[in-house]
């Protein structure tokens, strides 16, 4: 038994190595012996891992490093290894590995990872990889790729185990004590009529639980939840956290069952719909990480860009005011303030509201009570932000007019803040733009252009 | 059976609410009934719904329809629509109902529910609906509340399927089949020696495959991950979502197995965690959705001064300048630009950086590689925005000079922000702080200060 430990020093992120087997120092271990070309210290390295620390090994070495460790142990590769792969990592080992070699790995795979691992490959060495297959399992792995990406059916394993209502425990058992086309692991077994339509499941602990004599059909789950294969992966994974899955049914246009979906698949979709949030929102892909620095360069300054346009924007205003700021050089000095603050009272409401909108707990029963939720919390911000800078500005500029400027500015931007916070990503979703992608820059802009115009335009008023 | 729909005229968000059974219209029938107090129609409603879609009505309601429905199903209130409540509703739905009908849901919950429900009560309260459990009860949930918070204790449920390794498949199913107190779900059944340490697991799977004279020994995995009770629950996410598993034993101190954790519980714990992060870096609690406006203005006000401070550290910069700004008022119109790119570069090199690290791609291996990156990327994409912005400047102002010091000190300005966006978030990390919540002010603040610098200094020197 391996207890995964951790030392007990107290709470924070840095340990959590401790129960990763992939340490630096391993790494470096691998690589030291990758540089020596010393078969054996890699074997004895790797062997007693796990198919997912393989894989972090070969996403935490260098390109060079990788090539060494790929052709080493390319003729040999466990299918869990490049499963477990992220995406630029794959594509990189795949490219390395003889197609032969991976029509191999293919074979020895569950449909759903065979697809996830040939879904990103160039079309040439898909096909010529695909051709390389047995019939059997090349057709289920076009059916497969036939399917829309981030679909249910992408997901899907075609092994599964489906059974007559009629049939008793003791003869469920007796099949799996001789059948041999079992997946690996499965957790329930779906009951279906003659034309292979799903009427229930039925979980395994539940099957051993009855005595050898009774019915599938008078234990089975007869509303089980059960999804077509085109439905968004993202639809999938709330229903497998709504209603606390281990594994679905998939059917097909006419309702017949085509495969299950397992909950292993949905944790690691789960983790990327929400990662894909945070990096959308600032403003990157989600696959940056593992991109190369001229596509990452690439995708990272078309958001720069576009920003580049709200800042010019945020300038023209400014600019109209440019004879009050020559005669008032201390508004210069404040103006980054009133950006700065806007901004970030913008993004905390937008924040909540893109998430609220992703989790679905903002909905149109909800939305007028959370936009006037978020005007209080906006009035109270506004009030006691204004109050400190106003102060401030006051002592600083000792002049009582200027800081009633500025915090009258800051209560009217903050209040603007809060209202584009909400408003700009409940509408974008109406128009089915993804408010994660696209908020922030209007929200900004928003904030900006109302701030500045508030501020100097109050200033030119009451000061001048 | 029931095949969870989606109409088919595209793919995007707002479809999602199709496949949930409690939309608006329906929350609208709720209330309705509810302000008519009409029981009757409160139960046809509602009968039909699964726990978790019960707890979903209970979170779309407003105060004083919530107090309604709590008043009418109270006393019959379903273990599982508790424990799917959020933090605030489950807070106010408790508050609303006895104890003594707390307590009688509580017995029959699994201890991690129990705990989960329980542990944000108040003292007075918790005591009470403690002290009104049945012995066994109570203390499965004082010693689950006795361990530390987010750690792998609070998720266990202390139900599950222990035998000894002689025992053959036959006898297993046997003990299956006439025992009562088995847990209500489970996937796999753990093999102990005679001191209840855990020596290895069986999938029920493979029970089921297995004649009824083979020893559970020979079919066991015999190097299972079991983890430490007070491991923290994002470690304990990390090793289900790495290996795969959909059960864990948990032991004590001295490796005896107290308990399991599954991965309902854990799939929620991932969904957590990644929304923490995004909460974090915009200043915001990952509560907050569920927050009353003056807990959640408190909350937010905190961030707003403390990013107020780093907003007049980089008035101070411009201060500094103010003669040059005031010979040349160009200066002040093309400042929030400066600082605008300078803050959104930032975002995208610390938003990767800090997912990298929660995730751990980024790890001391590959930490130089990462920061090169980093740094090629901002050098490209600094000399993209440099030429645009430069060009820009010097057709706006009719001035090539201006055009460079713009140019140049946007280059050093998102160089800076990129040296900023990861070494910021690695260095936290390395001091225990959490990245996610402290790198943006940090990191605004020196891209802030930088890129005024650099543009108003430049200025001074070059053009005055």
């Amino acid at each position: 038994m391996s207890i995964a430990s951790e030392n007990n020093s107290g709470e924070n992120d840095t340990q959590m190595e401790d129960v990763r087997p992939v340490s630096p120092e391993f790494v470096s271990e691998i690589v030291h012996a990758l540089e020596n070309e010393d078969r054996e210290q890699i074997d004895f390295l790797l062997e007693p891992l796990h198919s997912a620390d393989v894989a972090d090994v070969f996403e935490q070495l260098d390109d060079a490093d990788r090539k060494i460790l790929t052709a080493f142990i390319g003729p040999k590769m466990e299918p869990d290894v490049l499963s477990e792969l992220d995406a630029s990592t794959l594509d990189a080992v795949l490219n390395e590995m003889d197609n032969a070699d991976v029509a191999r790995v293919i074979t020895q795979m569950e449909s759903d990872d065979a697809v996830h691992v040939l879904e990103d490959l160039d079309l040439v060495d898909q096909r010529e990889i695909i051709d390389a297959l047995p019939d059997e399992d090349r057709i289920a792995i076009e059916e497969g790729l036939s399917y829309p990406e981030e679909s249910a059916g992408r997901l899907l394993q075609r092994t599964l185990v489906s059974v007559p209502g009629r049939w008793t425990v003791g003869k469920v058992i007796d099949y799996f004590r001789t059948d041999k086309e079992l997946p690996d692991e499965f957790y329930e077994i779906f009951v279906v009529d003659p034309m292979h339509h799903p009427i229930g499941t039925v979980a395994l602990n539940k099957i051993i639980r009855s005595g050898r004599e009774v019915k599938i059909r008078d234990i089975m789950d007869d509303d089980p939840t059960v999804v077509p294969v085109e439905m968004d992966q993202e639809e999938v994974a709330y229903l497998f956290r709504q209603y606390d899955l281990t594994s679905m049914g998939v059917v097909d246009s006419s309702g017949r069952l085509i495969g299950m979906i397992t909950v292993d698949d949905v944790v690691d979709v789960i983790e990327e719909e929400a990662e894909e949030d945070l990096m959308r929102m600032a403003g990157i892909r989600d696959t940056d990480i593992t991109e190369g620095v001229l596509e990452a360069s690439k995708n990272r300054v078309i958001w720069l860009i576009v920003n580049l346009g709200t800042a010019i924007l945020a300038s023209a205003v400014i600019s109209f005011f440019d004879a009050t700021i020559e005669q008032m050089v201390a508004l210069a000095v404040l103006m980054p303030i009133v950006a700065s603050m806007g901004g970030n009272a913008g993004t905390q409401t937008m924040t909540v509201t893109v998430r609220a909108i992703a989790t679905r707990d903002l909905t149109s029963s909800n939305v007028r009570r959370i936009i006037f939720r978020e005007l209080l919390i906006a009035l109270l911000n506004g009030a006691i932000i204004a109050a400190i800078i106003g102060g401030l500005c006051w002592v600083w500029f000792n002049s009582p007019a200027l800081g009633g400027v500025m915090g009258i500015a800051m209560v009217v931007n903050i209040i603007m803040a809060g209202l584009a916070g909400i408003l700009v990503p409940v509408t974008l979703d109406k128009l089915d733009i993804d408010p994660a992608l696209a908020s922030s820059i209007f929200v900004t802009t928003i904030t900006d252009v109302v701030g500045f115009f508030a501020f100097l335009g109050l200033a030119a008023a009451v000061l001048l």
